[in-house]
């Protein structure tokens, strides 16, 4: 899938450490992006700091965070998980029909490295039963460091598992993780992101071992 | 940590695919190894069919599963998910003051690629649970298919996660790791091992999107 195929991205919580980094990732890679933030002012204004830094390799436009989302064709959720469930409310109007491609992880035990999941089995799976049958969600980058994606050169030494949808839904995934330099890896149905967002704990418990913050996967044989 | 400080490795559930797997790549390394079986007869045969299989590169001795405990300084549990309860039962006696290396990921959605959790969060803790504090439960393996073991040359491309007790326990886990050709990586805590059983089913939906059987993980940044 050519990335001029998705159509317009909006990064909910697109002023987040995470979301101004893959804001910035999709931008330059020639994605058309609009960040999406609590007030609309703020986030015009991180969008004008965020195309500041793109250089003119890029534009990132800024609007609420409805406002993004009404005017995107792919909606990625880029929030804490405390917030998902107020955020997710205040765009529901703007979803129907849609992607959404959810990168929430809830890191309840972070600091013990703990595994406790969400209420629901999963935040996506919470997420796909809030928005209802009309909306696809799809999750992944659950597992990529934050730190990782503002430095445009970094090559990020990490896969991302894509659950959810059918696997055209999850082709649009895979089309943002590889312009986000990443590759996509398909990994069957949305309860499987319970996985993927519990492999973000584990990893936080590798980097306590081996004393680093980098720890990622990679899905060897295939 | 050298193999020889191991001691006797025990392989409970020794005669299926997986067990006799290890078995043959531990007893090959010069590791002492005992697998054991519901009845001793059994144990004793296979175990006979396996030092054969070695081609005078090492012995592997044949016992019922608590005789090969007893005999044991580190005990590795591979069983499937709906035995573990009855056969840990059934060799409780041998435990006390032993490592407990359990393989156990319970699979109830294999074909559908689902992911469901052990009624008690996981197969480990579950087992943790069951055989008491004098006992040290290490989560290990359970992402390595048993396809890929028996084939000595076969260089598997998959890390062993490793959850559970202390730095030193799994130390001892990712010495055996090391014996079978593969990495250990200190994944901390047993509650992890949750999200490790979890990455067996994942594994299992890549391996159908891909149409491969050999999908594996890397953890990569440390």
């Amino acid at each position: 899938m050519a990335t001029q195929q998705l159509g317009t991205i909006a990064v909910i919580g697109g002023t987040g450490a995470e979301g101004s980094g893959f804001a910035l990732r999709w931008a330059g890679a020639g994605l058309d992006v609009v960040i999406g933030s609590r007030s609309n002012k703020k986030g015009e204004t991180v969008a004008a700091e965020l195309t500041d830094k793109l250089g003119g390799q890029g534009t990132i436009r800024g609007a609420d965070n409805l406002g993004a989302c009404e005017q995107a064709d792919v909606v990625v959720l880029s929030v804490p998980y405390e917030s998902q469930e107020g955020i997710l409310a205040s765009i529901q109007s703007g979803l129907p029909g849609k992607i959404l491609v959810t990168l929430v992880a809830p890191l309840l035990g972070e600091k013990k490295g703990r595994y406790v999941p969400a209420s629901g089995g999963s935040a996506a799976l919470e997420a796909q039963a809030q928005v209802g049958d009309d909306v696809t969600v799809v999750a992944a980058f659950q597992n990529v460091g934050a730190h990782h994606l503002a430095d445009f050169d970094h090559v990020i030494d990490c896969d991302v598992l894509i659950c959810g949808g059918k696997r055209a839904d999850r082709d649009i995934a895979i089309t943002l993780a590889e312009a986000a330099g990443m590759r996509g890896v398909h990994a069957g149905v949305l309860q499987n992101a319970a996985i993927a967002e519990g492999l973000t704990a584990l990893l936080i418990s590798v980097n306590a071992a081996y004393k680093t913050r980098s720890a990622g996967i990679r899905i060897t044989g295939i």
